[in-house]
């Protein structure tokens, strides 16, 4: 492996620790009195697992010797090195004979016992570094029968205490299954979540935010304040960044409170594309009447998902996969649309044969919409768009201070959660906007954040992922300043993450939490 | 002006100073003994101006109120706010009364007097930041007889002692036009030139890098490294990334030697578009059969201007402008393009009618023709390809340590270059690559940089645009290096650029800048 100065500087950063974190030979979990009420029809499914949260707080528990396995699911999150450098110090702490088994390439990697037993420097080299790299991940899923018997008889056959899911709403469901499949056939495996996701679409009351969201929003809005600088001073460009983030509205919104672009849109808002289409011809004629015919506007990668007309065609797409069975409606909303969209539309599906949403030019679709709108309106400014999409700069970057610290909290509490014998619940570390040494620790049942939701036609039992709420503070914040950022420039150039020097902007946490965290 | 927080931190940062202008009261500009021959064609242009270079030395000057006027010229380069309060510190030093003008728009800002004077919140406001936005700029040209009449009765109405040209390499030509203009019709105005542009064209003996360059590159490689971490992990993407540069490839030879890519494109090596295809085809194979179906390409923007072929094509569609005029031969390669290309040869035109290559998408043009060429070849394993674009993004960052010194030290410069009645030459800090209480600062005469080139048939004097020498040690080192670069995966993330901390992360200079230093 290859490493730059900064990363070599990097690896000798030693994170914060939550205050009970000082002494890791006496800390342990304690169930906590209070019940979560769990709907039957979800209890019904996980008949053997605990419903109770626990609580980290000084105490003595039995020390032993660990063996510890442990996996990347899905997309990248900067930080996820740290949460396998936080398990690996708690089981060496305890017993430096404790083992750590990485499996290779994902969930697959457990599937087909494809693992790796770490050595210290094979950890140590890649402390507080970006990318999953050290494991590799994927997208393969422990769903079937067939899948859990497999990944039990691995967790058997490499005498496992604990397994450790690194991954998202879909892995930690999977989780939470494995763990009473577990149960249920006599593996004494625990089975431990950790939130990672640079979407943010991981919350839930006790989830405050998942990890590696904080980095790549960084990066993000470092690029958008860089291009707001740009736009500020040539004067003669619209710029349409789209961001990544899945279906929800995430990162576009965290961004956008860094950054105060002219326009942000907001998918959960579930504005149909001509409203959307019309407020941006209204923003780019009234910049115009200022004599600026330039502006910055984020756009979620998501959008298109909420648009209703786009809603109902994607519905019926996804069903029928042809244009003529469209209904008329809908095949009037299709031939509106660019061709180059049409064409994406009806040709790039997902394995499940649905529509690779992510894959929509959703920036060029407006783009083309608006400039035909503004032909229309005969405007007689200047519109010369530019088109953006940031994503993949963002999931592997180097963790942020913040990300490097709650990672390694994460990866600790991992660690004593399989010590203690807790299963099918999820890391969760809270009052994170508060100073590293004052937040909370506690592992929470995953089917706390379990719903039911209909997948094909059927109620299945899965992590809800959690929209941008449109009655919480950070939404509420952005909506009242909003109109503010249309005319008057208030741009914020972020600029790129400092890891070294004053605390307030190296340890700065993400504003989407410290605002959660205001009382309405 | 909105600023952030590490925007404030940076407009505290004291920028690093050569030793000589410790003491800005006792430094003056002494005539060089040695001549430089310059062509009588080249001569005969500018009679009145001045052929020695002037180097800094301590050493007493006549101290007085001075007014400079300013403006920015073309597109941004990190590092301008500097240059501006370099000039606006010099002066006040030696002088409170003395005034800043700064022409608004670019050099059009000039022609029609729109100025502001500015005070000394308003340009300690912009220390240290990026963007042009403190005047704004512009492509305006000041080349015909009427404009350089017009720019001179500003100067002479506005009594100004300087006047700096912060600009690429048109721009400094323009500059020494104007000085010559100006000696020869009796305007006392001194005209100086600053040396800018990130895409690193404007070099010479004496302008070791332009400002701008370093922290442009910089962004651009922690994008670059952040990517490669993403491929190394996901192990299921090409990504091709397209940088900007205009025709030269520094900036991708800069970021190759920073970030170690599978392969990067050099424009200079005047490969066909039919050999860099096979190229990447061979690599894409060859790394298949080491189970790698991912990697990183990096695409300099001025590539296509370089390939035999297309040069031929793009020469004759700019004679022509149109397809049925065109010969055999040029029609076939035209053809054999993708149709997204062909449109975009036959539709982009620049304002003097030329294809605009900038908006080539060459990016998707060897997606599309390497997508062929593997179907072609059977190949069987997985090409994902995603295509970037990194340029704006880089064009307005914050400044890193060594552009905020060196454009501040530059700015110092042409104050003293005004104030010791030096015109016609642009400002030249040398031995950039050592510390900057090492540094040499000289003024050298414009026209050292002034060749003859054919330009609409005419032989015209023209600063000449530098592009990477395939003789010198950065393209030398890179050539050695780079077959170990297509299979074993060196890449290295660099990550965001730091300010703070250790000075030999914070104050580091550009590769291609320390490579030059050394002895090949």
């Amino acid at each position: 492996m290859h490493v730059s100065l900064l990363e070599k500087k990097r690896r000798e950063y030693q994170p914060k620790l939550p205050s009970l974190f000082n002494d890791l030979l006496n800390v342990c979990l304690k169930k906590e009195k209070q019940d979560v009420p769990i709907l039957d029809e979800i209890r019904k499914q996980f008949p053997k697992l605990e419903t109770s949260a626990y609580k980290l707080v000084s105490g003595k528990s039995a020390i032993r010797n660990l063996r510890i396995g442990a996996f990347f699911s899905g997309g990248q999150a900067p930080g996820g090195h740290n949460v396998i450098a936080g398990i690996w110090d708690a089981i060496q702490k305890w017993d430096k004979q404790s083992t750590f088994i990485g499996f290779l390439g994902g969930p697959s990697g457990l599937l087909e016992n494809q693992h790796r037993i770490l050595s210290y420097e094979e950890i140590d080299h890649v402390r507080n570094l970006g990318g999953f790299d050290l494991l590799g991940s994927g997208r393969a899923k422990i769903e079937t029968e067939e899948q859990m018997q497999k990944a039990m008889s691995i967790c058997n056959e490499l005498n496992l205490d604990g397994l450790v899911v690194i991954g998202g709403d879909d892995s930690n469901t999977n989780a939470a299954f494995l763990a009473e499949y577990f149960l249920t056939h006599g593996c004494s495996t625990k089975v431990v979540g950790v939130p990672k996701t640079i979407d943010g679409d991981l919350q839930s009351v006790d989830i405050e935010i998942p990890f590696g969201f904080d980095s790549a929003t960084k990066v993000y809005s470092e690029m958008i304040g860089n291009i707001m600088k740009d736009a500020l001073s040539s004067r003669k460009y619209y710029h349409f960044i789209k961001l990544m983030g899945r279906s929800a509205s995430h990162i576009t919104l965290e961004c956008a409170l860094s950054t105060h672009p002219n326009l942000a849109l907001i998918g959960e808002e579930k504005k149909t594309l001509s409203e959307i289409v019309d407020e941006i011809a209204n923003l780019i004629e009234e910049r115009h009447t200022h004599k600026k015919d330039f502006g910055v506007i984020l756009i979620p990668e998501g959008l298109i998902e909420f648009m209703p007309e786009m809603k109902e065609l994607i519905r019926e797409l996804n069903q029928n996969q042809s244009v003529d069975k469209l209904s008329e409606k809908n095949k009037k909303v299709l031939i509106n649309l660019p061709e180059k969209i049409q064409k994406q539309l009806l040709s790039e599906r997902d394995p499940h044969g649905n529509i690779a949403l992510s894959q929509i030019e959703t920036e060029y679709l407006l783009i083309e919409l608006v400039t035909k709108e503004l032909q229309k309106r005969e405007f007689s400014g200047k519109f010369n768009p530019l088109a953006h999409f940031f994503g993949y700069e963002g999931r592997s970057c180097l963790p942020s201070n913040f990300d490097a610290n709650y990672c390694y909290s994460l990866g600790i509490l991992a660690a004593i959660a399989v010590r203690d014998g807790i299963t099918g619940m999820i890391c969760s570390v809270q009052h994170l906007f508060q100073k590293v040494e004052k937040w909370h620790l506690k592992m929470v049942p995953i089917i706390h954040l379990i719903h039911l939701e209909e997948r094909k036609g059927k109620k299945k039992p899965v992590i809800q992922k959690t929209l941008v709420s449109m009655i919480q503070n950070p939404f509420l914040y952005f909506k009242s300043i909003r109109d503010s950022l249309r005319l008057d420039d208030q741009y914020k150039s972020t600029g790129p993450m400092q890891f070294f020097g004053d605390e307030d902007l190296a340890d700065s946490v993400p504003k989407t939490l410290k605002m959660k965290s205001l009382k309405s």
